[in-house]
């Protein structure tokens, strides 16, 4: 009984990640009733991202250029080359400020399973860029998972293969973690990687 | 160091209702990495919608026609009519398939402190349909809330005066609901309006 419009816009939200059939109602209705020029700029926002964004040709990031803004940059270290898994994960490295290298996104990580080799993660574009001398070290920053783990392992043995130093980020209790709260893997590797002091 | 477009579309996702920094930036990066032509369809959606969706001349809820299919309908009896606060209690009320009126959307609850008035939730409107006899009942389905029951008392009061008969949902234990872990208002309710079996 509800406007076709309506009801096509409602299925539209269901696109979003972690919205179901309640949150796209209320989603539709709130801009639908309270925002509809907020709506307009989104929905405006969002043609022009998804007809424009790209990948950049050197890193992979997201962005509508043909190279992006830190691969453009003067002023990073060339020598340096952080490997993440997304976009996202480039955003927080960057918030913290304390890496001045250079980046390859990889846009997922390994996984047979999906039919996602080597080559769908851009790593023929890795090995290029490693055999041509500029990278001086890899910093293999993928998330700490299963997929995460064994695509740094087939990383290293490329890197090694290259005769390029490779890092792993460290691994350990996050600041102001409580140990009593902590999962056991966690802890295992907090244990086995312990410094001296 | 994101690139300009991303950025804003980031912020556009943030119109929306219970959307922070964090989602707002899952949502992008989704869409653009994994699901660009959802991405398109929802901002096809959300324009042509927010262009084209008014409100029903009759019963003022969101429709793109001139009135709304529930009050076009020649099945539904007219003289019934329910008031609800907004489209979404419209349509809880037709999942449940319990009435087969005709509804009246307020839009909105009395609030005199924001400057909402009986014109602006359309009582002028209710008043002028009341007044041509068409309708008998009235059946206030107003939330339970402060505000809401301060809607359903001005509206009875204007029933009253035109000679309709109201009334009002009951109020007291849902279906399936547990006494130890009810509120104490919805409790004295059930007490206080306690049925004789």
């Amino acid at each position: 009984m509800q406007s076709p419009l309506i009801q096509e816009l409602i299925e539209a939200f269901r696109v979003l990640p972690g919205v179901g059939p309640k949150s796209a109602q209320r989603m539709a209705y709130h801009l639908l009733e309270r925002n509809k020029s907020g709506g307009l700029l989104l929905s405006q926002a969002l043609s022009k991202a998804v007809e424009e964004v790209g990948h950049c040709s050197l890193c992979r990031t997201l962005t509508e250029e043909e190279t992006c803004s830190i691969c453009q940059s003067a002023r990073r270290a060339t020598g340096e080359l952080c490997i993440v898994e997304s976009p996202a994960d480039v955003g927080v490295i960057e918030q913290s400020g304390i890496f001045q290298g250079q980046y390859f996104v990889l846009m997922g990580h390994l996984s047979p399973i999906d039919g996602i080799g080597p080559k769908q993660i851009g790593l023929d574009l890795l090995e290029s860029r490693l055999s041509d001398g500029s990278v001086s070290e890899l910093i293999i920053a993928t998330n700490p998972t299963v997929e995460g783990e064994a695509t740094a392992h087939y990383i290293q043995q490329m890197a090694i293969k290259q005769g390029v130093v490779v890092s792993r980020l460290a691994q350990g209790i996050p600041m102001g973690g409580e140990l009593e709260y902590l999962d056991s893997g966690t802890l295992s590797q907090a244990f086995l990687a312990r410094r001296s002091m």
